[in-house]
């Protein structure tokens, strides 16, 4: 096994080689330059890390992770303007940098060529690889329709949070990883427990993500402190405060949703007193760490050494266990 | 072999099939009601009949049928977005019905249908299948791409012109066809002068549609006479005109394409007047009978019975001779 900044090394430089490649038509521009745009690359050394895991050859996932990649960055594109997001990773979204149009085509285009990535696999796992893909981007697609519906209703419950964010990101997770298993041959069992691995590894990570934004250090995080609360996004977080609250700190709560105009740091320090009162952090935290030890119990039950497994273990702590 | 009415009785069970199996997620009311719109469902025709001309199983190619169908319509849904297109066969776009959050977001999961239906075949068919739609998907993303650069360049001229149409709409009638001939197990070379006779016929029909246009009969060509010129749009008869015309004519031309207010009707009298005297019909019939012509000669280099090449020789006459 390496280590993780060498899986990373090795993405960035497929993704190099295939900009090297690229046609020159202006309708690329905007795929080479949301590729560019940095990011851990999680999703594709996940795939590499998993062939590696069972045996595989690396090479032969160098283009289904950069496919994983490609698709990943669709996904934001699209989202981007979906949300009508000024930045990306600190810089210009495509739909602001070029246009709309531009945007929706270029999305287009580079969901096709993910889907020629992913698929560049030996035939005999094309099947495993297509199905795996297939299902995986008509998820995401329904995660993201659910969390612009929950933008506009009042009622959702925590169960349908999970829903979303499972959907929306922890299945690439899953996907990623059982994608470099399938490409190593591990067996249907294994690729099934490393993939519910991911995605309940992802839940957490996603639930922890909630909780950082509110009591993470800015520094460490890379965000800003409160940016959700700011947003009114309904994070578990805010989910479950409305859920536990008293009819008083329900209608403090719903105030500050409300208010048009405000100043962000009373906001911010308004919220999260009544987030801090109701408990909301300690009840994430035990949510979050639920996950967490579920995706254990996927990984133990991996036929692998144990010095594999253990080195799985060591990414999924380094990961939950972030800025914290 | 059948009616063609047949296959597209066949194509609506299908679809028909589908919405009964539906999600109810709202994500996918606008696939449902793009898909109910109707048209002529020509491309899953073309791979229903191709199937059939090589003695293939017209089950086995429902699903992929069915598939190309769904990608023709996500294109349309985005297609409809980027051209700001208010109707879409007389009835509101997605976009219009719902917003364009939603066209975007039901756009992309259709596509990923697209994908799982066009690729639900045998598995030894399943590499030339992905490996064909894949490219076609990526060509008519470059075709669409095209078609709006198109829009604000002035020296657009005909080669590219050509190929801006086979990109965006003949390569997806050739591409029908080649599937319908991979899944009744037809030779390479076979499928291959199959794809160039659909590429080669769609230029010719996508030429006499732009002639139509100016010159047809809107009782029987259904569409308004003079839509492309009051649209400025760079057809074939325009680029041809702006090519052959004197000094005073490509003024006239200009003054026309510029103004921003005018009487339509005077609009479309005056620059057809600059299309009839400059005979540009006249070059365009027969560039359009150019390629009609070498479309049938791929038609003739496949290896079936008469019988069956003449069954395509009609119906490549039948789609020529429309509204003639």
């Amino acid at each position: 096994m390496k280590e993780i900044s060498e899986y990373q090394s090795l993405v960035l430089e497929q993704l190099e080689l295939l900009e090297k490649e690229k046609s020159d038509l202006a309708l690329y521009d905007p795929v080479s330059y949301i590729l560019s745009l940095g990011g851990k690359r999680l999703r594709p050394v996940l795939t590499l890390l998993a062939t590696d895991l069972f045996g595989g050859k690396l090479e032969d996932s160098y283009k289904s992770a950069v496919g994983i990649e490609m698709f990943h960055n669709f996904t934001l594109l699209h989202d981007d303007i979906m949300d009508d997001a000024p930045l990306r990773r600190g810089m210009e979204t495509v739909h602001e940098k070029w246009d709309i149009n531009s945007a929706i085509l270029s999305g287009d285009v580079l969901f096709v060529q993910a889907f020629v990535m992913v698929t560049s696999c030996k035939d005999k796992y094309l099947r495993s690889v297509l199905d795996l893909f297939n299902v995986t981007a008509i998820e995401v697609c329904e995660g993201q329709h659910l969390d612009m519906e929950f933008e506009t209703r009042e009622d959702v419950t925590i169960p349908e949070y999970i829903e979303m964010i499972k959907l929306k990101t922890s299945v690439l997770v899953g996907c990623a990883l059982k994608l470099g298993a399938i490409l190593a041959d591990a067996s249907k069992e294994d690729q099934e427990n490393l993939y519910d691995f991911g995605v309940n590894l992802g839940i957490a990570f996603q639930i922890q993500d909630d909780i950082l934004d509110v009591y993470g250090d800015s520094a460490l995080f890379g965000k800003q402190v409160g940016g959700d609360i700011l947003a009114n996004k309904k994070t578990y977080l805010l989910l479950k405060a409305l859920e536990d609250s008293t009819p008083q700190q329900e209608e403090e709560l719903n105030t500050w949703l409300n208010k048009s105009t405000y100043d962000n740091a009373e906001k911010v320090t308004a919220v999260t007193t009544v987030f801090t009162d109701l408990k909301v952090k300690e009840q994430a935290d035990e949510v979050m760490w639920e996950y967490y030890e579920k995706s254990i119990d996927f990984l133990n039950k991996i036929n692998l050494p144990e010095e594999n497994k253990n080195y799985l273990l060591d990414f999924a702590k380094t990961l939950i266990e972030r800025s914290k």
